[in-house]
């Protein structure tokens, strides 16, 4: 015999996916502000007690939808393989959540819903701190270990992601492999330059240990 | 006497910007979905065939609102300079523009409403090109000109406009002058470096007339 009170009851389980599928299509389809008790009724053919058994407030009913539309956590990126296949990895990871649909749709609405309600915002706030959190990772051991010169953190994930989110919101371009490896490339060249530059200013740095050559000169 | 007809009678002057006025105030606060003919008529007390006499449609009145609502061109850049600082002009110009409220603040529901209607979205798709010309405009002459080494101009536009997209939709940090200043520098050090690299492995570039000295080489 199986229980059948709370969370494992079948019929609740089934009453419980059918509300979260309900608010995540109206999310999606309406924004924020179509996410409405009545709307969820009428979609997911639930009872109004029901709903507000499980979601006393309108607010936890939306947040629960936004957690069901949300893609699962980012996996931690592999310790191993270079710098570069480190970022590429985190950030094609990253690219590919921000594509999935029915989230990729949703990403607008979202945007938009947080700017109005506080508790989206929160909770948006979260979502972004969770899904920056392995490519911050990445970056803070690449300095720590000296294969990245010192580098203002807040800036290396505006200049990472920022072409992603520019692509994905304003021109609608893929975010493809191609991208990934660009963006990669050319912050690393731009990074690693910094760090020549700020050696020959005679700046000490601890990514000066990461060079596996002798200093770059000028001829004449 | 002044003419009492058309464009210029000050009485059609002044319902003309009370109903643009109206429309942008409820864009902002309410979205797309906001400007309605009820809504508009109700806030700026102009009468229902006045509104329908200058916008025969709804979708012409959230176009003529947004209209007024964006920001002006920005203006040409200035062609002295370096290639630094013409960016970093016209970084910070786009900047600037992106900061301004009530446009700022009205960015994510214009998103939010290009997603579902066509007008929208070819309006918004049309603002931007404007805005990102000059930038590309300073790219290309750059790459003609020998100062850039041959880039992809609308992945260096994702790698220059992205952290500021970036930071005003996701993070909300502020959009300052070190911003600028450290995109542009991070940028022009990743395809300086790149055009290094790819000199090394044989393939010509116009970008290489740029440089002022002899060849970098490695000694060791």
């Amino acid at each position: 015999m199986t229980s059948t009170s709370g969370e494992t009851d079948p019929r609740v389980v089934r009453s419980r996916a059918r509300v979260l599928d309900a608010v995540a299509y109206l999310l999606v389809e309406k924004g924020v502000r179509g996410v409405t008790v009545e709307a969820v009724m009428a979609r997911s053919g639930v009872a109004r007690a029901t709903v507000y058994r499980h979601w006393p407030t309108r607010q936890e009913l939306v947040l629960a939808g936004l957690r069901h539309l949300l893609p699962p956590p980012v996996p931690p990126i592999a310790v191993d393989g270079t710098l570069a296949q480190r970022l590429t990895s985190s950030l094609g990871e990253l690219a590919r959540q921000m594509s999935v649909e029915p989230w990729a749709h949703a990403i607008p609405a979202l945007l938009e819903a947080a700017r109005r309600e506080p508790e989206i915002a929160a909770a948006t706030a979260r979502f972004v701190a969770d899904r920056q959190a392995p490519l911050r990772a990445v970056l803070r051991e690449a300095v720590e270990g000296g294969a990245l010169p010192p580098v203002d953190v807040e800036l290396a994930l505006a200049e990472l992601l920022g072409p992603f989110v520019y692509r994905r919101l304003i021109t609608s371009e893929p975010l493809d492999e191609a991208l990934c490896a660009n963006v990669v490339e050319d912050f690393l060249r731009g990074h690693a330059a910094r760090d020549t530059a700020d050696a020959v200013a005679g700046l000490s740095s601890p990514g000066a240990t990461a060079h596996d050559g002798p200093p770059t000169t000028v001829e004449g």
